[in-house]
């Protein structure tokens, strides 16, 4: 057992930012370093959070009439340089088999960076007529992708958690919606479970994904000012049925090439959650996917308080299981109720019951939000009735707090010589882009923005090119990402 | 769309019990093979069934207080190597990551053949007291060990889904109380979800796992006559706490090495499962785990009679649903409902309810069931009762018929000359042995057969070792394995 000081965050949240989430994610027992550079494990607490979002995720698509399936993780060499520029794309990242046991192989294996290749040479063997279609397979599990640069949990990681989902349809009409429904349900996931809201929309044609014809994406903003990516889904047109040859017979016996999509979010959600709504005290997590979303503290300094007061946590344990909600009782005999609050704060439970002699007298419980620090009583008689509200209400106002951030973070701007100075007080910013790659590589140079989004209904702009001055073709979002 | 002759089992599971699995595994569309040589891909119905076995074990672990984690899949040839018993074990069927993008990896990195290595390593910082103990972490992920033989679809590839439960304990008895929990909760899921009886016991000595003091098992018999090991949960005592500095202070602040578990079920159960209960017409799944239990074929000649039978069937549906249970409609117009009866047989779905313009006018459905190809009459007013009782009921003749197959193949001998040609005819043979490790070898060299499981409460045989005709040990069962 650490004390206070080796247990609790060192560093405040705004000082230090990078510090801060390391120690966050460490010290709050979400993931720690695996022997090899670049790879981290997670712990059961960050796990379960990972099933939440796997879990809510999972429901909606299954909804939707996607099922699983399972890929293997070594893709062959010939097969991934299929389609050229996806090939280019990912192989600087790629980790290669090249023995099994003390036997040399041939076509060296990639373990996979991600799936359409290998996927896409089992559709066009499944796939011979109309009848199966579409065809809408999802998969959860890692990719690996090399990272160089220094590891952050969840953020910069060799091997990530994630789905990947693959879908085949007739028309480019139904893929298109796809691509659509797919980026509607990762923001409902993410605003409503993970309280972050998202500015949707399309990547610039250099941001794409390799081997897209287009690719949406969700973007948020962090409170270091960083732009993060949140989910994707790419229209791949028939770019990968073309080399994989994934055709289908129509109604009418004629023989077509299908229509695409991929998809994917990844355990970056996890990360984004605990930039989002941390604070210095430690993790603050989201009710929707807290592990233990009430943890009940009796509290008592004699033998004959300890008996009435720890009866009365366990009867309060029992009326919440039974409501459906996640409770722990911390039962520890050895430790100061001070000590207590202190460890659940810096592991994020969005809620914390304190039952005290006092407490029994009054007939009521203390109840302490995670999010804003504040306490408030609850009679006894309420609280079957009003923790689940409660529980609501913080998650309402997590997602109010980080709504605030993210309008606050992004400005307006048809001015390039402010275009820096407001890009480094951490804000996204929102201008008219003529369109050219020229201007947005530029920018980049100059700056070290990219396009993060240019969101939906702002594809018509009125403005000026904030670079060239040219007549605008959208107005985007800039931002310097991860 | 595949004619009927193509879509059909074209062996019988007698004549060609090898084939005829394989083509129940890619006709039925569990899986498929992948590019590379050992390894495939799970289809959705063949991952539905994962899934379905995943939630149930997972659901069992937890509420023993397991939970989940992650690891990472790439082990430091320097980590893998620290316990030499296991890495000599594990070590022909290592794929090994040299490169990453272009660049030499200096210590090469093994794809996890299981994770015991680099799960303790991380144990031995994250357990410091008594307070941090029990820890009981349990992962979902997949293995990779190099297979040469033949490709056999969830028997033999060089990938498998499984999970790894690693648990450390304060005190020798805890850890192996652990153990056998968890062998109990393991036949439980096997015998009341699969439908497959299990002998249980212990390994002997040269059949345990490398790096274990003891491995306990659960062990069938295939309709081929070859055993099959369906999980295994090992005592590992102090043997990895050591080498991996697994410590912890106890009460009195004394430093002790802790006791270790460790324990897997794959998805070889998968493979069981069609093994067990597959026919000549295809897969037959068990109930519990059937990706859908109930296909709901409306049938009809006319385009009055399409519209009541179609209504009806819609009906049936949404009571069937409402009542947690998963059904298919099967609406598709251009086929015949006996192609349709073909096709769901193939692919193993437990229930098929008929619905014609007969069964409307006396008010009934016809019910097929897949395992003994029985059909009855159900009156509408019974469907909402009954069903849950007939899958019951289909459920516990699978699991009957299962046990006398493995009763009937069980046969207890005392003579050796009658080993082989028992064993030949595809028997276990449960028989006294000495408890010496010469013995069990020759009998392997002579007859192919080793020793599956000591079985729980066979430990004090009274009888002669059938090879050597000493004083035996312990009654045991011999088999030929896959």
């Amino acid at each position: 057992m650490l004390n206070k000081e080796e247990v609790g965050i060192t560093v405040s949240k705004k000082e230090d930012f990078s510090e801060w989430y390391t120690q966050v994610v460490l010290k709050a027992q979400l993931a720690d370093y695996a022997p090899v550079k670049g790879l981290i494990v997670l712990r059961p607490d960050g796990y379960a959070i990972w099933e939440s979002i796997r879990t809510i995720l999972d429901e909606k698509l299954k909804k939707t009439g996607h099922r699983n399936g399972f890929l293997p993780i070594l893709i062959p060499e010939s097969l991934l340089g299929k389609e050229k520029s996806h090939f280019a794309g990912f192989n600087p990242e790629v980790f290669w088999v090249t023995h099994s046991g003390d036997t040399e192989i041939g076509d060296r294996l990639a373990l996979r960076p991600t799936s359409e290749t290998l996927a896409y040479s089992l559709y066009s063997k499944w796939i011979q007529s109309w009848r199966d279609l579409p065809l809408k397979i999802n998969f959860w599990n890692t990719a690996l992708r090399a990272e160089i640069k220094a590891t952050k949990p969840f953020l910069r990681t060799s091997e990530f958690l994630w789905q990947e989902g693959h879908t085949v349809h007739a028309t480019q009409e139904e893929a298109e919606s796809e691509v659509l429904a797919i980026l509607e349900i990762y923001k409902k996931t993410v605003e409503e479970e993970l309280a972050i809201p998202v500015i949707t929309g399309k990547k610039s044609n250099k941001e794409k994904f390799v081997g897209a014809v287009y690719t949406t994406t969700m973007e948020s903003i962090m409170p270091d000012g960083k732009a993060l990516q949140m989910g994707t889904s790419h229209f791949l047109g028939q770019n990968f049925s073309k080399p994989f040859d994934v055709k289908f017979l129509d109604k009418n016996n004629v023989e077509n090439y299908a229509w695409q999509t991929s998809w994917g979010v990844s355990w970056r959600l996890i990360g984004a959650t605990i930039m989002v709504h941390g604070d210095d005290k430690g993790l603050v997590l989201p009710p929707r996917v807290a592990p233990i979303q009430i943890v009940i503290v009796p509290i008592y300094y004699s033998d004959k308080d300890a008996q009435r007061v720890n009866q009365k946590a366990d009867e309060v344990e029992r009326l919440l299981v039974s409501k459906g909600l996640r409770v722990h009782v911390d039962r520890r005999d050895e430790l100061t109720p001070g000590f207590k609050y202190n460890e659940w704060e810096l592991r994020g439970v969005p809620l914390r019951i304190e039952i005290g002699p006092k407490d029994l007298d009054k007939q009521k419980v203390t109840v302490a939000r995670r999010h804003n620090r504040q306490k408030s009583d609850l009679p006894f008689d309420k609280i079957g009735s009003e923790i689940g509200t409660i529980l609501q209400q913080i998650q309402d106002e997590m997602f109010t707090a980080a709504k605030k951030m993210l309008d606050d973070r992004t400005v307006t701007l048809t001015d390039y010589s402010r275009f820096k100075p407001e890009l480094e007080k951490g804000h996204f910013i929102k201008a008219p882009w003529c369109g050219n790659a020229t201007c947005e590589e530029k920018i980049k140079e100059e700056t070290m923005a990219d396009i993060r989004v240019i969101p939906f209904g702002s594809e018509n702009s009125t403005g000026k090119c904030i670079y060239c001055g040219q007549q605008g073709s959208a107005d985007v979002i800039f931002g310097r990402a991860y």
